[in-house]
């Protein structure tokens, strides 16, 4: 018996970079967290220390940033593709680069009716998120969003579900439904418009979310990404992580009334968690584009 | 000597609660985040474990729950004093009450144009407070906010500062200004518009940060403070806790370019923190409606 | 009317610092994170955004690394005490500075059947503090501890509460006791052999929250800060916070099986959270030792 | 072009359960945080919400609890077992279940020089895992712990590495070495003396990190793994995912004082961040065992 490297990779992660757009009185700005993920064989660093294959992490930090200053960084898919092209074709050591990407939305502040050319506020939580993997031949583009929080105060049952020896719960035609949409899209092509596709994906999923008469989280999952399919030729396949945030409705009989799924409790964990794929039935899989993401 | 009990108090920390007014087919909600303290006398309870006057938390959380049931929640303001004074009329060892609540703001889901009846996104981390104190005489109302994150890109300046030995920080007539804000204003009456004058203050706020040549996030805070009581007569003070959320120009001459703030690296910590009050100087000073909240 | 600053502060919040005793081959560290906040006259910088008395927040982090380098950092209770006389001794604004520091715990790796020289992990998540306030002549010296999780199986009970219309708890002789203890103690000099005493103190609690047979978290509080008046003549008061992490029984009935108070379901929001202090009867107060602190 | 459902999986996440074990007046405790996935055929809950084959989360919540009554916890790893094997052998759609589970550890506290016999303090913040995969055949079973914060003030050295335009970093032979590890390690068989191998795995780990003379964080992670399946035959694979937790030496220049990595300061983000496994060349790789863990 021998030991030997399995899988492995390296990187910098969480780069949080504000690139601002001085070109004229009306300041434009982008806010993002990079992280670089590098691939390839560094065995050697591994067995020996020999480190003369890892380009440094405390590098890719200066390069996100130099980067950033040479040009526009322009759209967050376009920024990590420049990236990964760069790592792998200029260290013979990387065979792969994943680039990982969130921005962060700024609105402009409101003054005297319109926005302000220099002052802004953050726009929520929410996050634009792109992933890039390059591996010197083929580039994958996910983008993406998190923290989309919704909830729908009708609309939504569950029902017909298998009951055993430890099921409790009861059947309901009338819940609050709640999540918070973690989703990614990978594009046929590594180029796009990427702006304007991301601003219809979450109007989409969005729209599809409030009008969908859901019969469960996992109902939903599949309409929201099955219209993205159908309205985006160029999307190839849709995954979602769906945690469902359960608000309970509290018993209000001690207390001589009724409770008309007007007041809930909303509950932190233990949470259901949905998660899954829709895709095109004539389109090649692509494991590799989601290889080492953080979400399932 | 003796062993005495010095100020004490309890209470139900953290009932998150989601009320959906359904008396329509266009649902309206509010999601609530409600602490309860009591204070009174306790003193058995810790000395000798006898409860007789102890009001369980448990209780607290489901008066909660009952009180968003009889009566449509309204604006956070009016529940918490329901609330407080609940507490103190009808416990006899409570002297005072503190009710805390926090709303988080949901939107409606655009769907054809407009937004959905029954669907919502939450509308970002930024919470309207509200912090009510009654001792069963006099009823003091905060509103507030908290988690308003605001950054200008020019139009704040660093200079004249006293240097010592360790002084190293450059003067800067240039750099980007950014902070949470938290802000509490106290009103002179325990009623009022407070929706109405909880949006304009908020503008207020927004506005002003826009639109001062900052000399300093001190000098800042205080303009912010000084216009909201200049434009609102029934607002007594405000206080607000601003972390200084240092953004760095990147040193880019290492990579032969220069930087004309153009890209910043956005540092988590430390951070300053400034926290400061802005007065009338003819109203009283209320201690007791600021005792026991997080901030300064 | 005029508008005029109330109080206020300033400083630099969680200077995060490594200190490490390299005087021989056996390595000492010190891992703290270090706020500071300095009040006075800063009624100009408010106003016109006049600087001169404003020692930026950088210098202060300075002043924590160069301090930490002039000599060993020694006792946190120590650090804290020439932080604080360094600001208000050399900067005339400067009418009280107050120092908080929390102190994280590591131990040596175990090798070989002793702890190594040089290599060390985290003990865990609790933290020692200190927090020094110094007005030019008084110093005020806090100790204490965050963080330390602690839990009974047995031996609490929680009966006697009043009932009204709104409680629904059971009454129980036999409940699972869980919180996190912050707490925080006066002493009555600014000098003392503070490891030592430290440690005695954390024991002292430690064991009454076993040995007490507990009727309610507020009685057990009692106790514990009772002890350490008894045991400590140079403690003035004792302050905690006490989280009631709520364990409740699981109901195991729908599955047939009886719950003996074994398996329990822990609830993260809401929680109660008792509150209070103990202290001598015969020491005055000393209410701006505790002004600012993010506690009770 | 048709729309098909792609991987999918769905459970319930992070179930907080705290078992204790009463059988006489030495109780034991045991903490857990469970999560359950169930892969299998749910195409058509997806596709028309029939849920006739989707086990409600709240019964595979409820599962969980009823296990832990039926007969004692035991070994997370067993206790995972269980739970994997019934959601499979009892559930006609179930194709295959992982569960994850995370253990909190707790000390029993010290009074009068012995453990009590009922009263607990968490032990810190690291946990022990357990993942395990069953799809009705086969079971794999990882081990492996989370959030173990190590570091040494030397015996590291960063060296060797490439330079390109962006390179700033200066090569090191003395430096601070810091990580929080997160390892799992696969066993050949799914039995085994789990609570045994574990504290020898930890210990092996924490020894190597210490011992090794490191030329890199790369080379630590495979002198760990390497040193793993050297002592232990029953252990096939051991990965790991080493954030680097950056101290950096203070510049001290501008006080006049030498800074000989004594004083460093932490910083947060961004990090670098190693990832990797190490093998044996003779066991069959199990990508299956790995898939759907929040790691690398």
């Amino acid at each position: 018996m021998a030991v030997v490297m399995g899988p492995n990779q390296y990187g910098k992660a969480e780069v949080r970079m504000v690139a601002v757009d001085r070109g004229g009185p009306r300041h434009h700005l982008r806010d993002l967290t990079v992280s670089t993920t590098l691939r390839g064989d560094f065995t050697e660093a591994h067995r020996t220390g020999d480190n003369s294959a890892v380009l440094p992490t405390d590098t890719q930090k200066n390069t996100v940033h130099a980067f950033a200053q040479q040009q526009p960084v322009g759209e967050i898919e376009d920024f990590a593709l420049r990236l990964a092209h760069h790592f792998v074709e200029s260290q013979p050591a990387v065979r792969e680069a994943q680039v990982q990407i969130e921005e962060h939305a700024w609105e402009r502040v409101p003054v005297g009716g319109s926005g302000h050319d220099h002052a802004f506020h953050r726009a929520g939580d929410e996050k634009r998120t792109a992933a890039v993997t390059f591996d010197g031949a083929q580039a994958h583009v996910l983008s993406g969003l998190r923290d989309l929080v919704v909830l729908k105060t009708t609309g939504s049952e569950f029902r017909g579900f298998p009951r055993d020896a430890y099921t409790t719960l009861a059947e309901t035609d009338d819940r609050v439904l709640a999540t918070a949409v973690t989703a990614r899209w990978r594009h046929l092509q590594p180029r796009g418009d990427w702006a304007k596709d991301f601003a219809a994906v979450r109007a989409d999923l969005l729209e599809t979310f409030a009008t969908t008469h859901s019969r469960a989280l996992q109902h939903t999952l599949h309409e929201m990404g099955r219209i993205v399919l159908d309205k985006h030729s160029g999307i190839a396949e849709v995954r979602m992580s769906l945690p469902n945030k359960h608000h309970f409705a509290v018993d209000m009989t001690p207390f001589g009334m009724a409770n008309r799924n007007e007041v809930f409790f909303v509950s932190d964990r233990p949470y259901g968690l949905i998660e899954g794929s829709v895709t095109r039935d004539d389109v090649e899989a692509a494991p590799e584009a989601w290889y080492g993401l953080p979400e399932f």
